[in-house]
């Protein structure tokens, strides 16, 4: 028993001088209290989300790798002005991994908890690549009979993501959504929600094969930022879908600008006369993932009627308030292998996540390099 | 009767094939409806947002005189990017000048409209670099007894935006607001507001006179984006008024994105632990103006609850009704001789208006370069 309550888990940590480091390091398992389940965790996927707390914004092209096969050691320099912006994580040694999908291994004494004992469940809180975490029951999900851990990975960041895109799109007074960064699990997801529920969604993607991807999963409007005639494509597919609210992946660049300005485009097809101030109508943009680090850049030709901010999964559920959350928590169960089905490139132990030709593949974020870590591969 | 009612008009023509047209043109002034008057303005601001419908974003560098001393006309071009822009207006002779103030000499057969004769009233709604305006006696706002009409040019644009910060801010559920380009009209009122309403701002200059005005009138928080230690002033005085919104006349360049990020290190400052994602602090910027017309470009260094967006006075007072904006102007016209106070630089003819030489100083509205055009001097 006291063996078995030792796990591996992975840790993050910036150190004092500028320098990221990342191990291994051996945790005794908590016993867990009444209402509380232990839970082994066999796939944890690697989310972009996850990357950020990962690797703290350190150049990874500056990454060595020491330590032994079992327990690596990989470290990289981060740059001044990243160190400013990790000045509140300081030397502390970090657990990482979003959420995961595993076995309730022991159970506190409580019958909600000791109901679990032995089921496959899905888990969402962070310390997710870890050998075990110990976990409140009433937060895991159940996942339904014939469901594997590496199916239930995924059933929070992404799910929820994709879900609280559409409801925000409809809280807000919009009919339609633009989706950047589109081909990927997210956008995947993203289409086969828009499609069940009948919401016009407008696809952004950089390659044609990405394109391909989405038109095989049944998109409407797929348009390739790297066409000569993007932007064209993309107010012609705002002007059928009538999107006014955009949610995007990449952060950096000039993207979140062309599309308000194609929506002011498609806005003014419209027009009757000319207005001074632009459109009336409201054109949003809502940033939540940071897939180009670099600065955001655009030219304010789109009116007077926009807004660009920032976008996270937490805040929305908090703000819709626990029994809407289950709700969704609850679909994302049901369909799992369909709607919200995940797809990864590879899985990883602890060990191998810390391999620099890895990191070298998932630390590009790219559409269609997912990884999934099982934290127990070669251990159970 | 007749001869009267002929009025001088200032017109801008956006040109197929790339040249703005400004000239002057002789229009008859309507017969008045029973509900109307005749104003003759005799006092209209030539506020920033004249010049957007005025100049058309045309490069004024490459402005030409022709016509007559009392007909002057002016030419210059428009690059192909903002003719694009401009396709709503192409080819229309459109008259300029949001607002001003002047004498009612000739009313319609209402009661309402009669006991305006001869009374000195402010109005709002385009077309006041006229020599004559018909309105709805409705739409006047009366001047206290010993107001002039330069008094009274300005009593809509700069003091209901002014005000409407105020009423953003608390409706947003802020306590204390930043303002750039703080020096001017707009920003001495709202520092006037301020002081009375005790609020908390932070004023944000570019040059030491400018906050030397602010300081005479009472400004507690002045920061100068030109000084080496801006960053860190703004912080501190982000710090102690917890203002956690801006307005900004800038636009372009970089400071919306330095505003958030202080607001952001202000924020941090109270925090207990490491938050991955930033503050939970939601962080807003409303661009109201764009004084820098470049690209507004910004590094995302201030966590994912922030908002860019922007900020229009019609809008605002569109969505606090009738009744609440009346209030509004009910406050201006009261305090029009003191914290609406406005200060010009120089008084202008229609005619004067279009001189190349003024034209260059005013075009640059720079902070204490505000011009009034009053449309019948030298014609009364």
């Amino acid at each position: 028993m006291t063996n078995a309550r030792m796990g591996l888990q992975l840790r993050s940590t910036v150190k004092t001088g500028g320098t990221l480091e990342l191990t291994l390091v051996s945790v005794p398992t908590p016993e867990p209290k009444p209402e509380e389940v232990i839970v082994r965790v066999d796939a944890s996927p690697i989310n972009p989300s996850d990357q950020g707390l990962l690797f703290a914004g350190a150049d990874m092209s500056t990454a060595k790798a020491s330590g032994t096969a079992d327990r690596p050691v990989v470290t990289a320099s981060l740059s001044p002005a990243v160190m400013k912006a990790m000045a509140g994580r300081l030397d502390q040694s970090l657990p990482v991994g979003n959420e995961g999908a595993g076995t309730v291994v022991q159970a506190g004494a409580s019958p909600a908890a000791q109901a679990l004992l032995g089921k496959t469940v899905a888990i969402l809180g962070g310390a997710m690549y870890s050998q075990y975490r110990c976990i409140k029951a009433a937060h895991c999900l159940v996942l339904p009979p014939g469901t594997t851990a590496a199916d239930g990975a995924s059933c929070f960041v992404n799910p929820l993501t994709a879900l609280g895109m559409v409801a925000t799109m409809h809280a807000e007074g919009h009919t339609a959504l633009v989706h950047t960064a589109a081909a990927s699990n997210l956008g995947q997801m993203l289409n086969r929600i828009c499609i069940a529920d009948r919401v016009g969604l407008v696809n952004i993607v950089r390659k044609p094969e990405q394109a391909e991807v989405l038109k095989k999963i049944g998109a409407t409007h797929v348009c390739n930022s790297s066409a000569p005639t993007f932007m064209d494509d993309l107010t012609a597919a705002l002007a059928t879908t009538g999107a006014t609210i955009a949610f995007d992946a990449i952060g950096g660049g000039t993207l979140a600008g062309q599309i308000l300005t194609a929506m002011e485009i498609a806005a003014n097809r419209s027009a009757k006369e000319y207005s001074r101030y632009g459109s009336t109508t409201h054109k949003q943009v809502y940033i939540y993932g940071s897939l180009d680090r670099g600065p955001t850049q655009f030219n304010r030709t789109f009116g007077m009627a926009w807004g660009i901010g920032g976008w996270l999964l937490t805040p929305f559920l908090q703000k819709i308030g626990f029994e809407a959350a289950q709700k969704l928590r609850e679909r994302v169960a049901a369909e799992i292998k369909t709607t919200f089905a995940s797809t990864y490139t590879k899985e990883v132990s602890l060990a191998g996540a810390l391999q620099l030709d890895e990191i070298a593949i998932y630390g590009k974020q790219a559409t269609g390099e997912k990884y999934l870590v099982d934290p127990n591969k070669g251990l159970r």
